[in-house]
Order: C-alpha cells, then structure tokens, then sequence
C-alpha cells in the first residue's frame, strides 16, 4: 500500500509524507528542502508572505533540493469592518499592548491583490505543487495554473468540501479531521458542524471523491501515516509534528510550549486572526474568550504587533501556539530523521 | 497483529470488535447474543436498567450464546438539585410535554441503590465481562469482581483518565475518541477538553498504559478497525454502527435517522440527560440550548417520558437521536454478517 499510491507519482516523491505549508515563518527554506530532500513533499506556508518574500523563499528552496516541493496559499475573502468595530477590538488589545509596551491604534492592512501576487510569482519559479486553505480559487486560475504544469492541492474539513474540491478540479484533496493545529480550512459549513474527527472523516471522504485525499489532523508518526492509509487516504500531512523540528522556523517558546503539552491543553479560538484555529491554551485566549473578533485576516492584522513583541519579550501566553491534539507525540529532530523513523516504523507495522 | 492479539486472549473472542453496550434499549440479548456468536465480544448496555430486567436480559444472552459477553454499567454519582431548579426545567419541558399531551410535572427519580443492586445480579449470573462509564468504581468492588473472575474494562477519554484506571485494577481500557456517538465517558477533566479525536488519542494513551486498548469513536467498518490497531489499540468498540444493525432494539426513527445523517450533523448536548453526549441535531437540542441542564442522571429522568412518547407518535425531532460522525457508512445488515464484513476487509488490508 505504502509504496503503491498514486500520491507519489503525482506529487513526485518518495514517501507518502506532506509537511503542512504553515504560515507564520514555520517552514524555512531549510525546512521545506530538508522534508523533500528526505523523500517527502516539504511545503513553504505562504499564506501570508509578501510576493517578493516569498519568491526569495522559493529561490532557496530551489537552492538546497533538486526534489519536488509545495507552495500553500490561502484563497483570498473581503473582509469588512466598520470603524466602531475595530475600535472596539483595539479597546480590547489595549491592555496586552500596554503590558508589553506598543502602541495601541492600529489600522488592520490587507493588501488586496496579495494573493494574485502570489500566484504570479508561483508561475514565475515554476512552482511544482500549490495547495489552497480556506477555499477553491476561481475557475481560470485553475485553469492557468494547471496549464502551467502545477500540481493543485486543496482543502477540505467534510465530505461536501472534498466533493466541491473535485469538482473544481483539484489534483488531490487534504481531509482535515478537528484534532488538527492552527486554522480550519472550513469555506462552507459553520466551523463547529465541521469539527470531524480524522478517524470518522478520512473514510467517508475516501468514499465520496476519486481524487487522492490527503489525511490531516493528529497524525505525527509512522502509526498515524499508516492508520491514514489503512483508512482510505493515500497519503499524510503532518504539520505539528514539523513544528517542533530542528530546521522549523517555529519560535523557540512556541516548541517548547509543544513538547511540554497535553492532550487536552489545546482549544479552538478565532481570537488571534478572526478564523477558528487550534492552539494552546494561554491568557491572550482566555482573555480574549466571549469577544467577537473581526473577521479574518483583519483581526490577524490587529494582533500581529502583539504576537511579535510577546515573542521578542518571551511572553509565550500572548503569542499564537498552535498544535494539534498530539502533542504528546511530538520530538525535537531533524526533519530527516523524523521521515526516516515514519518510513522505518511504517515498514514494521506493514511487515 | 489482528490475530494475535492479547485482548482475543483476555475477553475469549476471535476477533478484537467489541460492540458497545449502549443503554436505553439498543442492545436487545439478540444483538449481543449475535455479536458474540459472530466471533466478537456482545455487551449488555445496563446502565439505566432495574435489576430483575437485567437479570432476565442477562438469562436470555446466556440462552442465546455460550460465547462470552459483556455488560457495561454506569458508575453512580450523587447528583442534587433544588426545588427551583427541579421547576425551572419543567418549565422549560413543558411546550415540549404539551404538544405531546403528557402530564408536566414530573419529580426526577434516582434509585440510589441501583449500581449495588446491579452489580449483584452481574455477580450471581456469573457475567464474563463487566464495563464501566462514567468512573472508576470503588477498590472494594473493583476487588470483589475480579475475585469472582469477572473481566473488567474501564472507559476513559483521556491519557490521564486511562492511566487512572490501569492504576485502579482494570484489565483493559476503552479510549473513547471525540467522534464517538452517545455519552463521553469522561469523569475528571471538563468535557470541553476531553475532546480528543480517535486518531489523536489512541497512540498517545498506548505509550502510556501496558493495559489492552480498545479503540472507540468513529469506528464503523475493517478500515477503522484495522486503523485502530495501527495506531496501537488491542481491538475496537463500534456503537454506531451496531445502533442500524437487524438486531438492535433502537427505535425504528433512530435507525432512520442515522442511516440518512451527514457526519456535519451531530452536535454534543447535555439536555437529554445532563451528561453531554453526541446526537443528531433536531429540535429538542435546538430548542433546549443555551439552558443549563440539571445533573445527570435527573435531566435524564425529566426528559424521559418526553423521549418515550415522542417515539411512539413518531416525534424524532423530540428523540435522542445518538449518533457518532460517521453515519455516512452506516448499514442496515444482521451484525454477523456487519462483523463478517469487518473481518473480509480487515484481511485485505492486512495482506
């Protein structure tokens, strides 16, 4: 089964292993070229990275590995906020701003025509695979990319989301199940009716689309890669089990909050960028529990500045510590042996 | 792996399915009966049942099988509500009483005595393997049982709460996942953060108990069976998927209801008995959010008549409708040839 999927031949890779394409300067060029390099398909998290940035970052990826690789982007949406309303949530950040000493207007940024940007820039350095969160991008991009010869990944949280993935003509689907860190790629449902379990949402998803299904969520070893399989997916994403590696971007108080979590210390909260993501447990969550934020990425603007000082002033309670529900399971290695200890423990549990 | 499994050894069967013993009357002795003769461990779901029905239950099984089987009972907490709260919910279930046109004032009964009286009958009839929700029962009982050669087999929905119960006595530990249908067996932490997916919890309580693991929540086919066992269960308890079978004592409506659920359509609600639990959402739980239930078991007793009539004028939308998040690959067959299917797949994977 392992050596069998059409995932490899698609993706061109080894293993059937996806390092999730984590934004927030996570997956280094070093990262992202050591999980392929290793057989696998190491991913650059663009999703928030300016077009130049970014085509830096692929330059040195293209740099360090010859092997095929991924690019995650997130389809863009058109926030809105009225004054009063981002008023009110800078009223609500002002005390964690005072608290680490900056300033407390802030106006939230978003450049509109990032993610076009973006994709100009993917086809520019031939890009071989470019996975989506938070949506399908319109028909002619899709269009326009696969005749550029990319590879095209989507996201899906339920059953309808894997069928519309399909549909709109992705390569190859992620199933995210709930146990999943960071953000739910969820464009459809509420995100709380899509809060499947990976045990309950792989299979079902495997039964409704022909497209290979990536599983996602609480897998971080050779038993989750394999269990994905065994379920009906061709092939794993793991993206927490990457965060805590020695090539990660992650912030030093961003790993160690990892290694030394449970199970149960995770929750789901939109406080830090206005979308439902699973991180730990901290006082900016707390705090900020029962407060509607603004809509996504405006809140992400407005909490930016305070996630970066908290990190700089080694204040991990009001920085964004996303994990998944394993953290139990995490370790502080190489990228390269992490892949080599799944294949090595996939082949004692398939022998 | 499935073959050799230390749990076949500890529960007599041939094979590591386990069939939930789901309370309210799902699991008639015709299905558990089925499911031990099936090669599999069949369980008595006693939880709210009075003594003498669960004797003659028990009687029944045992004249239907001489395999062994279970009886899964609820450990009793000591619930209390005042007059005002005790009228404050009757308040609230009287639109509901009074579209069914039953009597609204109801005193919620608890038999104090029951779990004594149970464990009684479970002794003298000799049961082969006893399961718990809901807690650890006392030392003296956990001894007593295990004297009389009874298995016992513990619930938990966390690493902290399987270890709890290795270190109590039981002899192997059900890890009940967040897709699970019906009640969480969670007893320490708040539920919120006990909802740990199936894929998450599995390989993380395995590293930390040497007690048999029994994988629950979203379980429903040889593919999560199978899955479980990769991730470092003994074996898998499926209650969903036995609610549908030819059998099950389920109301027709239920059975209905969960063959044509999407896996978004589940929510967690503590109105039907003040414990949460999964189900199918309908009008009762809508209507009934948002307001604080008493404590289990005396939300259970008011809203009872409530369910029983609702069923009979075929009101599903007033029914706990449990279901776990994987209704989409539910089946209506007899659980032989449901556990028949299980083993066939289960083969092919492994080969």
């Amino acid at each position: 089964m392992w050596n069998h999927s059409r995932l490899l031949e698609l993706l061109k890779i080894n293993h059937p292993i996806i390092q999730a394409g984590m934004a927030g300067g996570v997956t280094t060029p070093e990262l992202v070229a050591a999980v392929s390099n290793a057989g696998g398909l190491g991913t650059l998290g663009a999703g928030y990275m300016a077009p130049e940035d970014m085509r830096k970052s692929i330059q040195k990826i293209k740099s360090l590995t010859r092997k095929s690789f991924g690019v995650n982007v997130f389809v863009p949406e058109r926030p809105s906020a009225t004054e009063t309303e981002i008023s009110r949530v800078n009223e609500l950040l002002k005390p964690f701003r005072n608290e680490l000493g900056i300033e407390n207007e802030t106006q939230p940024e978003v450049d509109e025509s990032l993610f076009d940007k973006q994709l100009k820039v993917l086809k520019e350095e031939k890009v071989p695979v470019c996975s989506f969160t938070f949506g399908i991008p319109e028909k002619a991009i899709i269009h326009d990319l696969k005749n550029e010869g990319v590879v095209l990944i989507g996201t899906a949280t339920t059953v309808e989301e894997a069928i519309l993935n399909e549909q709109h003509g992705m390569d190859a689907v992620v199933a995210q199940g709930s146990e999943a860190g960071g953000h739910r790629g969820t464009f459809t449902d509420s995100y709380r009716q899509s809060m499947i379990g990976t045990m309950s949402l792989i299979p079902q998803v495997a039964d409704h689309v022909s497209i290979p299904v990536i599983a996602a969520g609480g897998i971080m070893d050779g038993r989750g890669v394999c269990a994905s399989m065994v379920l009906g997916a061709d092939g794993a994403q793991l993206g927490t089990a990457f965060v805590t590696c020695k090539e990660s971007g992650a912030k030093p108080q961003h790993k160690e909050a990892i290694l030394h979590t449970k199970e149960t210390e995770t929750v789901m909260t939109a406080s830090f960028s206005g979308k439902p993501a699973r991180g730990i447990r901290n006082a900016f969550i707390e705090r900020m529990e029962g407060h509607e934020p603004l809509d996504y990425p405006l809140q992400n603007a407005l909490t930016k500045g305070i996630r970066k000082e908290a990190a700089l002033q080694n204040r991990p309670e009001y920085m964004s510590l996303w994990s998944g529900q394993s953290p139990r399971l995490s370790r502080s290695e190489s990228a390269a042996y992490m892949i080599q200890s799944i294949v090595s423990q996939a082949k004692r549990i398939n022998s």
